[in-house]
Parts: structure tokens; C-alpha cells; sequence
């Protein structure tokens, strides 16, 4: 079968653009020069560039014609900055994710905590005492931006810690997911460019999917964190709509910022006026010293949509979260209005409730020691087990750890033969649009410490090392 | 200022399309031929081309050129079809929705049902018992689908009514504003044709224009409902990817199909290979003999996304809604991760728990009697005190009457007066995306009927009047 002409057309223009025959921001002939060129009509010359326009290949200027699109990936200097004009999020995320549900495998490759580490009695208390209380108008009254004292309480802790948000400013959600995509949604439009990190939380990938943007993808490092330099290029080269990142134990590399690293950041989104989505959902869980403290505590706060949430710290099934969405709180709430209408008000009422008996903080303290002992324990198992030249992340919260493997081993197939055996890890691959981390596992250190886990690792290293050794 | 060129060249072509000078369906001149005779630049001819097809009013052809589109409105022998290719919501529903918090306001505008009609201390109950027996692994058993009692216990009920749906292809939701916006996500890309009633519930709006679809609106009658020979023309004429409409107790008029409608109506649809979105949030409200059957009965099952939800007649702060997917049940359950996660666990257990308890049937009996006793009242006592010439549907079931009021007068001039005494009336405008119902009211009738609801009807018939005799 042959292609249709305008797509032979662009094939052949693509090819001549890798070739360097044009480069990066050259003009392109003219239509009407491609025409007499090509002989084509002008309607298929026409197609051609307006192909490879939708493939991010060529840029059009009015007034002017066609180019060729800046080039991706770009060489920088402290790492390479790579795009992505369309992603398409792995259908084994879904598959892995599925495969967390079921109780028979470790489930060392889910993005859940431990559910037995929650206080469930009291939540259950708490939400039996809210629901007796409630009036037949609380699902009005509730409606965005959601539950007024359950708001005050949010921003009490953020008062405490020194960050400055109203009660006004925060949009109670179905969940962090939906904070991140309103704030995402309210930022762009279908088509636009954003910075993201990479390696991403998935959920990262699938909202950029959804919402049809373009990505410029940032380099992450699990001791440096993001490469600033890289993103000061992107935000130069691209016209980047909004920032999406973690400031703190980012998932799934576990780095937090520096705070020197955290003004600079800052400095560049004043500098380039995007607005910033903070992914902040793990900061509770910190190992040592305070919670570490957002960007939103910056001066440039109105402009970042602080997204979060109970689900990791304290009611993981109750999918209530929250943005304190600085300017844009009155478009989230619309926007909310326009998609859930509003967050369940029981398990609403439940978490004011909750946050009322003040043993929040008391419940926090013991989770974090037990995130840590956990993580310190499963680290030194990997460790020790793992072959030579394994890199390992050593994140100071969360309950990730990032595992690199040595040389090019492929990260999948662990994950595929240790599937077979019961065991689920998060492959590298589920955090990026590219293959640039398939020697790469996510593990989930948050459950118990006990002989089962113990074998689990044991078996993943014996996985590993049969890859290994094929690879020497 | 002027214009750049390429607007100005679009806007006299606009002009002469609009004065015939080149008829819907005709070839426009070459982009060559236009250079030549403007004087202009390719690009300038090509901008100003493209922007006229951003705006609908040209089509091009692969390999062959731009067509004038088919012409909008078209007039039809049983109505008028009318586009709209960029949908605008106006501000006015957010403000209305927020005035449905005040309970200061007799709420005539609410889009809610009397929240005292519903059987909390039950439901209390039935979230207290449900969430001390819930497992700790909860949060994750419960994922999209969404609880595996809830959804067995909806399947069931659809084959009381003889629909065939199976527990897989339910996906637990938040709210049926999650389930309709996720079935719209399905079936569209951006940029695609949908056809929607007009008036419709403001929802679809804000769906349509949250997703930047383009809309063909098909005309309804409070009493004949849905123009089927516009549905069947707006098909031909436009490449519509998805349907979207209430075969019961339309919202806002109240009409339901008859069963012959439904079967042309199907008949429609398999014909043309369109999917059907079917909101019917309102069918367990009817007032006499049995549930009206969905068009989700049909053969055509497979491709009908049928939404609904506890909101309306059982929990509305709950925020539980469902959708029966069909062919789509897969999809929507990698969306739903994508965006919320999952609904609330605990409200899904809750509602698992009362329908198991048996008592959900005698509650819907109790509540369809109270509510046609109360619309029965209202209707009566607007029919009795708004002017000669008023037209008020007559809905056999739900909880909303629509009022055409006579001649040219402004409902929206209405409903700020009313505002003004303290009364919300939902105008019209809320439910089109042009002023053609600006004569219109939807008034909610779910409220007990006592001296304060007779007053304000009393004050509402009395700013009608003074309207009314304005305009004579």
C-alpha cells in the first residue's frame, strides 16, 4: 500500500530534517516554492507541513511560513532536556496497578502505604460522630470550596508551619489526583507546553496524556534533585504554561530540595511568570527535624497551586485532598463544580471531626518512626543483596526507595518474573515517556518488616543477579 | 487599530458567505487563485483560511481545497438545528449555585432536592456500621470499578427492571457529574461534534465546553420532547461522535420519551453508529406505574453509557454515582484513575450496607408521593397566579416545573428581582448556550408546600405581572 502523497511528503521532509539538511529554527522553503519543488499541489504541500506542524516537527510564524522546530532532544550542558509532543501512558501501569489489589502478591510495586499503619478506630469514630451530627443542608453547604472548618484546620497547619494560605484559597477535592488535575486544567489549554520532572510520578504523565499538552521533561537526579539549568534552557525555549513538580521526597526518586535550591527555583519561575503546581502529598512524612517547607512558603505563593492530601498519612480510602490554589481558587472551584460538583461530605465532616480530637500529630509521629525503621530496614536488605554497582536512593521521608540497577539490565523483566512469583515492583518505565529508566525499580517500603518481606527481597536479588550475570 | 491582514481578508470573506456570494458546500477559491487575486502572501491567504476553519465557517477537503461549511442555523421543516462551536458558560450559574447555600433564600432555583426527604439517621447508620467493619486493605480492594457489594446491588436493580447490565460494567463514580464527564472523555477528542438537547441541563454545557466539543443543539418541546427528524438531520450534516441527552424527567423541561420515541431514537443512533450518554438521574422520581425504561434497554446497550446516581433520590452529599459503560467500562476505569482515583470508600460501603437492609424501595415510595403532592401544589398555585399565556410543563415524575412566560419578557430580569426579595428562580439562559429561553423559568418543586413557599410563588406572580403589563 503506498502512503498518500502529502504523507510521502513529509517523510520525506522528516528525513532531510534529521539529516541536519534543515536545522533547528531555519525556515522552511515555501509552499509555493515546495510546490513548483515537488511538483505536488499546493493543498498536499499544504498537508505535508501542516503533518509535521501536529508533530511538533515544524513550526508555523505568521506573516512568515514554516520552520523547523527548535531540537529534542537538546544537549545542555548539566543534562539533556528531552520533550514529549504526545504522550502515551503504558497500559501495564493500569496492570500494575490492578495487580496491587490483589493480597496475595508483596506488594512491594504499589503507590499505597501500609493500610494497617492508619488510625481506623478513631476515623471510624470520628466519621460515626460526624454523620450523626450532620444537617440535611450540609451537602449544600458543603459545596466547593468544600467543608469550612475542615479548610480552617488545613490552613492552621500551614500556619504553624510559617506558610501563609487562607482558608479561602483552599478547594477541598476528591483526593490529590483531582487537586492536580484542576490545577493543571486551570493552567493550560489543550496544547500547551509544561515542564515535568523525569523521572514523574505516572499520574504526572496520564493528567499531561489526558489534557493533550506537551511536555518538556526535566532531568532528576536521586541525590541533586532536578536539574535547574535545564529547566531555566526550558523555560527559554519552550512556552512553558506551568511548572508540575515535588519539592519534597519526590515520588518516585525520594529527593528533597535543598532550600538554596528551592530560591533559585523560585527565582526562575518569577523570572519566566509560570505559575507552578507543587505536588506536596508525601511532606508529612518526614524521617528527622521538621516538615520540609513547600515552595508555596515563598513570596511568589499566589501563583503555586499546593496540592494535597490525607491519603498518605492518615485515611487513605476517605479520597479527600486539597489545593490551597493562591489566585486561581475561585477557577479550581468552578472547574470542580463543572466535573465532581464537590467532595463527599461525610468523610468531609469525618476529617474535621478527626483534626478537631487533636491526636492527628500524636498519629503522625508514630507513622513516621515506622516509615523509617521500615525503610532503614528494607534499604540495608537490598543493600546487601543486590549486585555490585546497584544505586540506591535514601530519601529522608516518603516510602519509596529508588533502586538503579547496574549496567543495562532491564528493570521489566524483573518486574515480569517477579510477577510470576508474587511479587510486584514499579518498573522504571512507568515514570517516563521513554525507556530512560527501564534498568530502574520503584519498591514500597512501608509494610511490615517480617520474614515475608525478607524473602521477597531475597528472591527479587536472586532475580536480579541471574540478569546480572547474562549481562557480564 | 487595524486588523492584520489575514483577519481582514477573513472577515470579508465571512461577510460574503453570510450574503450568499458563495453558498454552504461550495469550493472557495484556491489558496493560488485567492493569493492572486488579493494581492496577498500564501501565509496571509492560508491564516486567514485556517482561521475561518477554526471558526466553522470553512471546511477543507484532503486534496482538494477549503468548502464553504453547511450553513448554521439550518432551518428544518420540524424546528431548527443550531450549533454552537465554542461554548461560553456564563457566570450567572455559579452565582445561582452559590445562592442555593444561602438558606436565607427560598430555593425555587436550587438544581437540589429538599435535603429533609431523605432518611439520614438510615443512612448515619448504615456509614457507622459499614466503616467499623471495614478492612484496613479497603482503600485498595476498592479502586475502579469501585465496591464489588454496591455495584452487584445497582446490577440487580437494573434487572428488576429487565435491563440487561452486568456488575463489570459499572464504574462506581463521584456523583453522576464524574460518570457523565467521564463518558463525554471517552467518546470525544477536542474539537469534536456532539449533539445535545436544547435547553439542557447546564451540566452538559459546562461538560461541552470543558472538553472544547462543538455542539449541535436539538430542539426540545416541554411536551412532544427531543425533534427526532433534527437529531436524524444534525447527524447527516455533521460528523457527531456522541449523543447526550434524558430520556426521563428532562432537566429542565421534564418531558420523557414515549416508547416509540425511544425506539426511533435508537433506531437513530444505530444507524448512524453514534454512542449514546444517557443521564438519568431522575428516573427513580416518577410519580405513577413503573420506572420509565432507559434507552439503555435496547440492543444498542453495548454503545449506551448509562449514567446515574444516590444524589437525587437517596444521598445527595454523598457523592455516588455510577455509570454502566458498556463496550467503554474499561476505559472509563483508566480514566477514573487518571483523574479521582477512586470514589470515597467509606460512602460506597455505606450505601452497600442500606441497600442491603431492604428499606431503599419504601423509602423511594414515600419520597415519589411527597413529591408529586408538593409539584401538584406548586404547579397548581403558579398555574392559578402567573398571567394568561403561560405555559407550564407538566413532568410525571422528578422535581422540577419549566415556565414559558408569555410574549418577550426577560425571566433573567425575574430572577433578579426575586433575588432581591430573597427567592431564586433558575432563568432560562442557564440552560442554552443563546438567549432563546430567556422567556423561561425552571422552578424546583421538591420543598414543603407551606406559607413561606406560598408567599414567595405569591411575590414571584406578582413581578411576572408587573413584567407582563410592562409589555402589553
Amino acid at each position: 500500500m503506498t502512503l498518500p502523497r502529502y504523507q510521502q511528503l513529509a517523510q520525506t521532509l522528516r528525513r532531510q530534517i534529521d539529516a541536519h539538511v534543515w536545522l533547528p529554527g531555519e525556515k522552511l522553503p515555501s509552499l509555493r516554492e515546495s510546490c513548483k519543488q515537488s511538483g505536488l499541489s499546493l493543498m498536499t504541500v499544504l498537508q505535508a507541513y501542516q503533518l509535521l506542524e501536529s508533530q511538533g516537527t515544524l513550526v508555523s510564524r505568521p506573516q512568515s511560513g514554516y520552520y523547523v522546530a527548535p531540537s529534542r532532544p537538546l544537549r545542555l550542558e548539566h543534562g539533556s532536556l528531552h520533550t514529549a509532543e504526545q504522550i502515551d501512558v503504558n497500559d501495564a501501569i493500569f496492570d500494575i496497578l490492578k495487580a496491587g489489589q490483589d493480597s496475595d502478591i508483596v506488594p512491594f510495586g504499589s503507590a499505597f502505604p501500609d493500610p494497617t499503619l492508619f488510625p481506623q478506630p478513631k476515623l471510624a469514630r470520628s466519621l460515626a460522630s460526624a454523620v450523626r451530627r450532620m444537617s440535611p443542608h450540609s451537602a449544600i453547604a458543603n459545596l466547593p470550596p468544600g467543608n469550612e472548618d475542615l479548610r480552617r484546620s488545613i490552613a492552621q497547619r500551614y500556619a504553624l508551619q510559617g506558610v501563609e494560605v487562607t482558608p479561602d484559597e483552599i478547594v477541598i477535592t476528591s483526593g490529590a489526583m483531582e487537586s492536580l488535575g484542576l490545577s493543571l486544567q486551570v493552567l493550560t489549554q489543550p496544547g500547551d507546553w509544561v515542564a515535568i520532572e523525569s523521572p514523574a510520578f505516572y499520574g504526572v504523565l496520564q493528567g499531561i496524556e489526558r489534557r493533550k499538552l506537551k511536555a518538556v521533561t526535566i532531568p532528576m537526579d536521586m541525590e541533586q534533585g532536578i536539574d535547574l539549568a535545564a529547566l531555566e534552557q526550558a523555560m527559554a525555549t519552550y512556552p512553558i504554561k506551568a511548572c508540575w513538580l515535588m519539592s519534597a521526597f519526590q515520588n518516585p526518586q525520594g529527593c528533597t530540595m535543598n532550600p538554596d535550591k528551592k530560591r533559585q527555583l523560585v527565582d526562575i519561575l518569577i523570572r519566566n511568570q509560570v505559575a507552578l503546581i507543587e505536588d506536596d502529598v508525601y511532606a508529612e512524612l518526614y524521617f528527622n527535624g521538621d516538615r520540609p517547607n513547600p515552595l508555596k512558603m515563598s513570596s511568589y505563593r499566589q501563583e503555586i497551586l499546593h496540592c494535597s492530601s490525607f491519603s498518605k498519612c492518615l485515611a487513605p480510602g476517605f479520597r479527600v485532598g486539597w489545593v490551597a490554589a493562591g489566585n486561581y481558587a475561585s477557577r479550581i472551584q468552578r472547574l470542580q463544580l463543572m466535573s465532581t460538583l464537590s467532595a463527599s461530605v461525610p468523610v468531609q465532616l469525618a476529617l474535621a471531626d478527626f483534626l478537631h480530637q487533636g491526636s492527628y500529630d500524636a498519629h503522625l509521629r508514630r507513622l513516621r518512626r515506622q516509615l523509617e525503621l521500615r525503610q532503614n530496614a528494607m534499604r540495608s536488605a537490598v543493600l546487601n543483596s543486590f549486585p555490585p554497582g546497584t544505586r540506591l536512593s535514601k530519601p529522608t521521608g516518603g516510602y519509596f526507595i529508588w533502586v538503579e540497577l547496574p549496567g543495562k539490565m532491564d528493570a521489566t523483566k524483573i518486574y515480569q518474573q517477579a510477577l510470576a512469583k508474587r511479587i510486584s515492583v514499579a518498573p522504571g518505565t512507568m515514570f517516563a515517556v521513554d525507556n530512560r529508566f527501564s534498568h530502574c525499580l520503584r519498591l514500597n517500603t512501608s509494610f511490615e518488616w517480617n520474614t515475608r518481606a525478607e524473602n521477597a527481597v531475597k528472591t527479587l536479588s536472586e532475580l536480579v543477579y541471574k540478569e546480572y550475570n547474562r549481562h557480564r
